[in-house]
């Protein structure tokens, strides 16, 4: 079980109580022990406590942040669940049955955050490009919504039954936060050379988000491309322009 | 789909009304509509109806029983579940995820009812020695009891996820009343023959109904059974003795 310990449940934005302790429950029964809460209505609550039963100490020491990005800048790769409906996911969302020996057998080496949204809306765009994985709970076409402490209690679940997984062979990949500023410079860059409109950048900016939480980068990988955009805005900072012929025939 | 409608959720006693609403929820995600409450606090009502969000059609026309036994009546099939901790069960329990199949491919001719105890104590030993299966939630061992509505999910996923497997040959078994008819003569017989005592035939009758709920019993299995207490019954009212050489020599 020590692969649990590299896996976080990330709630954002849980607006009934209860369903955190629900939450905390299900995770518990799974032997997961880490919570994040991103701006939770109420944290810690009666309602809370009574779902919980005996994993209420889960809550007390849950992280509560005040945005998504503040609560995965730690996590190597995050895996966004979804209920898949009507939506076109650029990332292919699987089952989490499929997936879970995977992220398992991740878990051996990364810190992973599995994240939930809202109860009443799921998660957002923006939250999703920045995920790795996408996972889904199969259900009946018509009746697709679980349960926000549900959805977990699945997820969970599913990975318990995997438990045992070997350790999977994956280099150190980079954290959410080392991506984040790749991608500000990114956009950083992009608007100074005119790639992207400062009115509206953030079309484009998922379209890299997501290209980029498929390939796993690792830290060095950061390193690399951080070091193209230095070297652009180099460029473009000291109003240098490259002579084309010489870009042609090195 | 078509043996779902042969599956029917039975909460037995629920305490907490969102716990009945929840798990009408579960139930709707993974295809499941018939559901069964014996002697329910309080069945409906606002956190019910809160929790079943789009499933309280299913609350609405559950069938209320006075006693697990009424509830059971129509079934041919009982599948108790149970947390199985601590105690030593006569039947072996089973996983639900190994035991779905088996379960979904009955349900295409026969009538199972998907047991289900109070919050805080489980099915009774009454109730385990009537199921045909018993099946459990793997969890980690320190933390073991799932939530009542999390325990419905987890079952109903389980059985949605083989939904497709083929129908099993089966003949029509009995329904749990013609097995209670049974156990009733059963116990009337052997009290008067004195394999019983009046005072205390419960331990004796729970094995007997352990051992038949092993075995499938069909209608026909069950006139049988019953025409051999009917001729012990003749014999015993009647005065007769057996001549132990007419036995011995037939």
């Amino acid at each position: 079980m020590e692969a649990f310990d590299n896996l976080t449940v990330i709630l954002v934005e849980p607006w009934e109580p209860g369903n955190i302790g629900a939450a905390a429950r299900a995770m518990r029964n799974m032997g997961l022990s880490h919570l994040s809460l991103v701006n939770p209505r109420e944290p810690y609550s009666d309602a809370c406590r009574m779902m919980a039963v005996g994993a209420y100490p889960i809550v007390e020491s849950a992280a509560i942040h005040p945005t998504f990005r503040a609560a995965a800048a730690e996590q190597q790769i995050l895996v966004g669940t979804t209920s898949a409906r009507g939506r076109r996911p650029r990332v292919p969302v699987r089952t989490v049955r499929e997936v879970a020996p995977e992220l398992v057998a991740l878990a051996a080496t990364q810190k992973i955050g599995l994240v939930f949204g809202p109860e009443r809306r799921g998660l957002d765009e923006d939250v999703l490009a920045c995920c790795r994985y996408l996972v889904t709970v199969p259900t009946i076409p018509d009746f697709p919504v679980l349960n926000l402490a549900q959805s977990v209690l699945i997820v969970a679940y599913e990975l318990f039954l995997v438990r045992d997984t070997p350790a999977a062979d994956m280099p150190d990949l980079a954290v959410e936060e080392d991506r984040e500023r790749l991608f500000a410079h990114f956009e950083q860059t992009l608007l100074r050379i005119g790639f992207l409109s400062s009115s509206n950048p953030g079309h484009i900016m998922r379209s890299l988000r997501r290209m980029f939480a498929r390939s796993h980068l690792t830290r060095r990988e950061i390193r690399i491309l951080r070091g193209i955009l230095s070297q652009m805005d180099w460029f473009t900072e000291s109003g240098r322009h490259l002579d084309p012929q010489r870009v042609r025939k090195p």
